[in-house]
């Protein structure tokens, strides 16, 4: 069994379910690098954040991804609970690495706090492993991921050489180029931005009327640090993401307020 | 409609569902400072984290909450979807300030990340609302709320007052103490923790296999100015929590890396 060798052992997830072509590319560009284990959800779980199923039983099956020597399992989870079943009921020792993907869409500036494929990486880097999410910016089922790939395998290939830096995960997004107009990879901040949702009304056959959630990304930031700015110029982004979410430079005002009881 | 009049608008949301005592607490312990809106699940939506629904469609109806002048709603969704369709669908201006629980358990330290009632909060900062999350670190349904109800009632009455820092939402949990045991509220950071998780393994009638997600919660921060520290000792913790993920001190540490990708 691929997990008894010394060879790195490299755990994939991702949150477009495991038939997506995103989680096939990023297995086929990294497979040599080290036994792997495939554990991803049996469906779409785009959108589902840091997302954990307490509430409800989970499901966890081996399947046949169709790799020699890639050993898989479905979840009826999420792409956290993924990681947590990986790591405490099937590995039997510590993965070397994580990675998260690909994704089929941007995981850029204020989306990786609602991407499933985020919260896989930053749930690996909670249990102390090194941690990276891949996400193209195309959401075609037939996107093109020749980029995608040699990214994802000089990542892993760094990542398996340094680890990743004490308290992060790697976000790493890819721009919709063919790997000839790649202009490179740069190291970035998360850029502000903000969606402007809607709700589209619809009325189902009997007439209870039910929402489609849509929305409008809006890009506000004007630097030049950013992750959207690199994908726009037609850079990888590579944004360093921590899950310490405390505010520190915002204590001292607090530490002002009236926070005094009131008899 | 209480949504006309020129008093402070209150949005109130939480993860545990519009029929948990928690939120009644709450909204019982704020009515009289503003006009109450309550946009909440209709059933448990707790470990959710920042989960929205993209993949599925939404209900949302009106509700009575049985209080005079509070407006009230419930959703099919998440607490994010809840809070989506309060500023894009139901409210016709934005809320002063967005408050979501009172939840029925601890969201210190690395429960902020899979907290449905903190993702909300974190939702409301993001479109610019002041925004408070309130936890009680007791998951009893018939929890004693008294001394939560007079800390709800002072945060809110601050942020009315001053707002929340920029780019911040705050993360506010209350010990399971009396009133006149508790010690007071402290600013404090996030203290680091981590689930160590198990699953139980069960056979369905039929004998296919399934799992319940358990874990233990283990405070590794032997820090006095973490929000961990702070509830032990009988103090309210305020965390302020930021929706930006860069780790910016790691980037010049990804800088040294080699990314260039390979021909």
């Amino acid at each position: 069994m691929s997990q008894a060798t010394s060879r790195p052992l490299i755990l994939v997830t991702n949150d477009d379910g495991i038939a997506a072509p995103g989680i096939r590319n990023l297995v086929e560009s990294i497979a040599d690098l080290g036994d792997v284990v495939v554990v991803a959800p049996d469906s779409h779980q785009s959108g589902m954040g840091h997302a954990i199923t307490i509430s409800n039983i989970l499901r966890m099956s081996p399947h046949d991804f169709g790799m020699a020597g890639v050993e898989a399992y479905t979840t009826s989870g999420t792409p956290v609970d993924c990681v947590k079943l990986a790591i405490y009921k099937i590995l039997k020792r510590k993965p070397d690495v994580l990675l998260s993907g690909i994704n089929h869409g941007s995981n850029a500036s204020i989306n990786v706090i609602y991407s499933g494929t985020m919260s896989a990486a930053v749930e690996g880097a909670l249990e102390g492993i090194p941690s990276v999410g891949f996400s193209l910016c195309d959401f075609a089922e037939d996107a093109d991921f020749r980029t995608s790939r040699n990214v994802a395998r000089t990542v892993t290939k760094e990542v398996l050489a340094h680890g990743t830096p004490k308290g992060t995960c790697l976000n790493v997004n890819i721009p919709k180029v063919a790997p000839e107009d790649l202009k490179g990879m740069k190291v970035c901040r998360q850029g502000a931005g903000h969606w402007a949702d809607s709700f589209e009304e619809r009325q189902a056959p009997g007439g209870r009327t039910y929402y489609w959630m849509t929305g409008n990304f809006t890009d506000v930031d004007k630097g030049e640090d950013t992750d959207e700015w690199a994908l726009k110029n037609g850079y990888v982004s590579v944004v360093p993401v921590q899950y310490d979410l405390t505010a520190h430079h915002a204590m001292t005002e607090l530490n002002e307020w009236e926070l005094r009881l009131e008899d």
